[in-house]
């Protein structure tokens, strides 16, 4: 059993009409259905609204797979929670950050860059294409699969290279991007999917779904074993 | 269930008294033995033996990861045997080379360099040391493990660049080498692992069998989708 | 000085008027103009018409960096010529592959793929993004550029995974591509670089231009020591 | 000219007389000499007795690679100097990390892991291997060469995957090490040099010269132009 914790800063599902309606019980919990479909998967759901963004030790230390939503409200997550979240992804724990969150506190630290990228708000379509057919994360998945209406993401993004690109985003209005980037960081899995604009209820698509319960079976820890990463560190200098 | 085909060229096991000794019933039947104890994995066994090698259309078809241990008669696998192999990986299928099949027509094919490396009969002792702590192929094992007597691979091994190097080996002579390698052709996973040399029963020690299941998990096709690679070819052009 | 060798099929521009209009005196004396414009660089040109294509051994041993590009005469390249290539490359010459180059044998052989895509005949426009903006093949190039009418080319381009990825390519039918890829092969580099089909004269554009002078630079041999591959392997072991 | 300033944290040569008789002036006065045989190279030194570390804006943005030795006083560096620097490497500038730099507040921040690794202080010998004969920091190298006494440092070397290793380190104690590798970072070229302990004067070492001088060239940055990272950013949006 894969243990998931969404985490949304379910905001502007809640200030703002359209994102209401794409969204009525924000975006997280649009995920947590999403994800229902598997039987390898439980989730829970955290929002800022609960004490320490819903992201305690013990939270996420029953986390094997912490998913990534938010947008406007990066700087409101404290830094030790951000800095909490980076120290068990390279423990181990698989990490999965959804559209803008390529801002968020975790994922910058994590990537040492800056993270930026172009955008314009469009609603361009947007052709996503598997780029590494063999890939776990592309399992189940045509070619290609379209999203109606899409912010638009543009290259250059500004992160280090990835292990993997598993898709290639092609926008109407003439922009590439790299919208499935795999990373490993100390013992943890990494995985940046592009799509999820506020607006449109993206994640309730039927490919993007997939991708979603794809990327949280890889981005799951292999080991049960006493390899993992913190112990590394303090095992006997020889 | 994965299905796995361990192929051997199965010659020195039966020529020379060393390599009885440590395979009586050759390798193929050794490392049959240690995936037995993984309820997921079924596997066969091929050799040269057989007509066509025991590789056939149907016995590729019917193979989910293909493991090869071969050494001084590469030459007397056929190159239509071969490029059978070569385009069943791309399609999918596993591929693991063991030890010398760094030199094997499908391993050399699928990389498209020289493979060559040096190496000496020295009865080393190696010690394998993990560089991916989360990686699959890494689960249950400790941080370093040892062979206690094993040919003398090393450095410059002209591979291309592998996508992930798991295992990073150590020789008492003063070699290192890059003994644990992952890469992707087409929709295929391709894992080389260095240790194993025939004179020695390297393959029933416990870590190494441990490293061959991972890999056969790690190795085995994820997709049960119309997105195999055969068929993106075939796709008719917009 | 860095010394090239410009090989061109040569064959539809002598056959077809729209590529004799492109090209008058072949692709190859387009690319020896680009190039001449460059104090470091000298160049050559090879072509079929030659006895061994023009790639004798000796012109391979004086040649630092070879541009290829063929189409649809790759079968006419014998495979001695093809092998020689690619003993030259993994001992350190820069192999730079042009456009439809992607099916040519050396390319072939180095990547040990398919080499397969997808393309249709369209004259989209097609745009193409840096995205590596440090790498020296990027120097002097803006974010972004365009090549008013191109032959489409998508993915999945069944290649293995590029050590760097340079260029993304946007078309205006709605695929993307690899556009610009770098690898290396032994101890040669290789660069894969897909504008420049014969009906327009693309090689003319500065910003092409640009990108094959960079790519000359990058590719060239960075060695005048004694550890050329070709000698590792006749090291005696130790 | 490529303009080098090599910063050193300049202290134990001045506390402790093992490395004040290996190094009288300083480590950083050493890799300036080393550097000096360079034509191309014009190297300013830098420590924390200037002002700001000798590390202002002004001296940054007339820096084209930035050498850094730090060890026990990694804490001294103001935040705001490391970040100046983070963000000078990700619009261009080189970063070559030396030895114990791993755990130096840029590099640290460039990499967003823990950059832990194994270490004792134990005058093992060394072995380093190229593994990449082809890469411009291997050129003038022999397969192999030697240091006599080094501190050990082992892997796990917590590191995201280096876009390339070029040299692994064999250790007389039973450790490997990837001791030469490459990252991009944005615009920005980084190279990590694992020998380097300050009680022996392994800088004044040929081998270990050429390849400084050989990084400062691969890590300067290639650009004259129009494309460099912060300007894009800034373009305005579609």
């Amino acid at each position: 059993m894969i243990r998931v914790t969404c985490w949304n800063e379910y905001y502007k599902e809640r200030m703002d009409e359209t994102c209401k309606k794409a969204y009525p019980n924000g975006i997280h919990e649009a995920i947590k259905e999403v994800l229902s479909t598997d039987e390898h998967i439980i989730c829970r759901t955290a929002t800022p609204d609960e004490p320490e963004c819903g992201l305690t030790q013990e939270a996420l230390d029953a986390t094997d797979v912490l998913i990534w939503w938010g947008h406007i409200n990066h700087h409101l997550v404290p830094d030790e929670v951000a800095a909490r979240v980076v120290h068990r992804v390279l423990n181990g724990m698989g990490f999965i950050a959804l559209h803008s969150g390529h801002m968020s506190k975790p994922f910058m630290k994590l990537m040492g860059t800056s993270c930026d990228l172009r955008w314009r708000e469009s609603e361009d379509h947007e052709r996503l294409w598997c780029v590494n057919p063999g890939h776990p994360i592309c399992a189940g998945l045509p070619p290609y699969f379209e999203i109606p209406k899409e912010e638009t993401y543009g290259e250059f993004f500004d992160i280090p290279k990835p292990d993997e690109v598993v898709f290639l985003g092609w926008f109407s209005g003439g922009e590439v991007f790299r919208s499935g980037c795999c990373f490993t960081r100390g013992a943890g899995r990494i995985f940046y999917f592009q799509p999820g604009h506020e607006s449109n209820p993206v994640y309730k698509q039927k490919e993007v779904g997939q991708v979603i319960r794809n990327a949280v079976h890889w981005a799951a820890p292999a080991f049960t074993h006493t390899a993992v990463f913190g112990e590394f560190a303090s095992l006997e200098k020889k």
